[in-house]
């Protein structure tokens, strides 16, 4: 199984709504996917590994797939709407990571 | 629930052995933290967003607890031996993100 991991980086000007995200992005992400995408996962920031140190990322969406062909096939012809409904709740330009799951 | 993960940052001369990771370190820290931790996560990377891009990660692991004083409490009288693992598998400087888990 690969997991995508869709991490949004914290900065002084970074913004991130993540009841956006949750009620609206993330949902319509699973409509247009369907099967393939076997689960998500979503995660909001709290902190880091210092005492009180600030969270690296405001937030992480995860999305699972059997492989990366899975993967690809079922986002290509997706991309373009739900890349176009990234502004709708954050400033913050994402680092994608591919993976594969170990345990 | 809380999830702590230690992302390991990809660089010209970084290094990560997947399988000490597997196979000693997380059984060990499974051993040592014991019941709180409720559940763990290990993920190998292999790209990123662009195609043929590098993973922004070498490798990524995810530890969940109850709570932030769960994790703390839990990881706090073993903090020592586990950072001393570290070096036995990667020469990469981990960043950690304590997150609230949402989906």
């Amino acid at each position: 199984m690969i997991k995508v991991s869709v991490l949004y980086p914290n900065g002084p000007e970074s913004r991130f709504d993540i009841d956006y995200y949750l009620r609206s992005h993330m949902p319509m992400v699973q409509r247009r996917l369907g099967a393939p995408l076997q689960r998500m996962a979503v995660e909001y920031g709290l902190g880091g590994g210092a005492p009180g140190a600030p969270p690296p990322f405001l937030a992480m969406g995860h999305l699972y797939f059997a492989s990366v062909e899975a993967f690809q096939s079922a986002f290509g012809p997706h991309a373009e709407a739900v890349m176009a409904d990234v502004a709708n709740y954050t400033n913050t330009k994402p680092v994608i990571q591919i993976s594969e799951v170990k345990l």
